[in-house]
């Protein structure tokens, strides 16, 4: 008898595809699924929209993270969401569920950082929902405004330039020192964990960058590689990027013998930076604009008719086989 | 030493009331939490914004509940919030988190039942988010637009009728039947089961009901006497409710060897009918408008300064004595 197929088997992006299908058209004007954040109409404004769903064991471990930490990171990789439309984001509910027997003062954690992220960028917490559950559940859906228009993942012309903000690779390298296996200066080994634990949301810049013109913009949670190809797909473009170009966080190297550098910097995921793509005669302005913030950009490559090359090889696979997946089991 | 409180024994409202109080004070003309949907202002609308988060074990058990069930019920409980301020629902974002062994048809069935209940109450279904989990969770955050004053829970005025639409405990019923026990006759047992796993939100209701001026409203989804209480507190009054003018669900009748009716009916919870307040002499008039849509309104009872009499004893406690409570241990 055949075995009934596994959503496992599909994998998270496999499954999002697959219900992507059914949802319907979106009317003129619109956008719901396949970017960072849904594009809504509304009297009177442009809505961003955006979810991001957090689960104990799966997105973060306990033993590494604070309910503090849980609390900050639910809510920026849903603002870096909307930083990468280029939007601002406004109002969020917050869903939470907890064991019975949780302390209190960690729930009281969780809130601690929510508020503390919500801060941070102007988000005000208006509402949830709590329920009991055998592990941590949080999730956020964040709606924002787009001032102007949004910046999706498919604008990009061929022959843009394709640039990233930050550098790449410290959140996987966070995670590795999280886990043990690597001793380095306590300064160096604070700034990594943070990209992992406490991620900021390139919010402001996303906001300059979409000012300036970016013709395509996505924030990097999957990796490097794997949102390139997501931005790519969505533009039907292909690129040459040189992964020698990629901004490979300094603070990698004295992890070299427990995680590769430049691998990190290219599959990583979790860094929040912002990849995007503008004429090649703005970099120069979107430098100057983002370094004002003391955000540098890279630019790593460009974009071209035809297929994907990374180092001169048709190394950029279909998406999926690259970057994180949440469900994928083979 | 001192042990550390747990989330349990303060349990789900007593959190929701801690963390309430930590949000801050919204603006004029937003509310935030405290009703069955936040109020927000948005350039040229007034949104309305909720969110409910369904747990395996918790919320639903997948012996009796299908995944079209689930994913029916996790978008109807949103939009029944919606319905209880009088707006209109229009996009809902979708989390789910799925074991990696779910059949993808099992997942497949969720997206029908969501859906099917998009397509009943005329909501987009515009995004989500998906993660591995090791218990099926789903949850649903849904914008609504209000199209004239929203009905809160707190606008009640003393001396005003107390009113709820249809007919109560036929989910608290279903639930009994599908748990075992009890034997009834096949479309009444349908009827119920369907009452607990296929609930209606009563929007078209709402809206008139918001239109013909009701003063105050929530929808019932822990138990009348608990939603009621939520009601009055909200709007600082007391009542003079009569059990007896409680209109219990005919269906328990055959039910009542393994539960009592009218218990049922007072605290069984998960009905979504709409309980609200109006003035005395429009009563006929609702009731006339809601006919059209076949459905019967009853009036329970009328607001007082004061406390809260039930069969004239004191017998409506604090809020959190009686209904459902997710997380409460003790």
């Amino acid at each position: 008898m055949k075995e009934r197929q596994t959503v496992g088997e599909i994998g998270e992006f496999g499954l999002i595809e697959r219900f992507a299908a059914r949802l319907g058209t979106p009317p003129e004007g619109e956008t719901w699924t396949g970017d960072d954040a849904a594009v809504l109409r509304s009297p009177g404004s442009t809505l961003l929209y955006t979810t991001d769903l957090l689960i104990e064991g799966i997105d973060f471990d306990m033993r590494y993270a604070s309910g503090a930490d849980i609390g900050w990171k639910a809510l920026a990789v849903n603002v870096s969401d909307i930083a990468a439309m280029g939007g601002r984001p406004r109002h969020a509910v917050v869903g939470l569920g907890l064991k019975a027997d949780c302390p209190l003062d960690s729930a009281d954690g969780i809130l601690d950082g929510l508020l503390a992220a919500a801060s941070r960028w102007g988000v005000q917490l208006v509402g949830g929902d709590i329920s009991s559950a055998s592990a941590l559940v949080l999730y956020v859906a964040l709606i924002g405004v787009a001032e102007a228009k949004p910046i999706r993942r498919s604008g990009a012309r061929p022959g843009d330039a394709i640039c990233v903000t930050g550098v790449l690779g410290g959140a996987a390298g966070g995670l590795a020192l999280l886990r043990g296996g690597a001793v380095v200066e306590e300064s160096a080994r604070r700034r990594l964990v943070a990209r992992q634990l406490r991620p900021e949301a390139r919010l402001e810049e996303g906001r300059r960058l979409a000012a300036l013109g970016a013709t395509a913009m996505i924030d990097v949670s999957d990796g490097l590689v794997a949102d390139l190809i997501h931005l790519l797909d969505a533009s039907d473009l292909g690129c040459d990027v040189a992964p020698e170009a990629v901004p490979v966080d300094p603070g990698l190297i004295p992890l070299r013998d427990v995680l590769d550098p430049v691998e990190a910097a290219l599959t990583g995921g979790e860094d929040f930076e912002l990849l995007f793509t503008l004429a090649e005669d703005t970099v120069h302005r979107a430098r100057a604009s983002l370094a004002e913030l003391g955000t540098p950009i890279t630019r790593i490559g460009a974009t071209r008719e035809g297929s994907r090359r990374l180092l001169g090889d048709e190394a950029l696979g279909a998406a999926g086989e690259v970057g994180w997946d949440h469900l994928r089991t083979r």
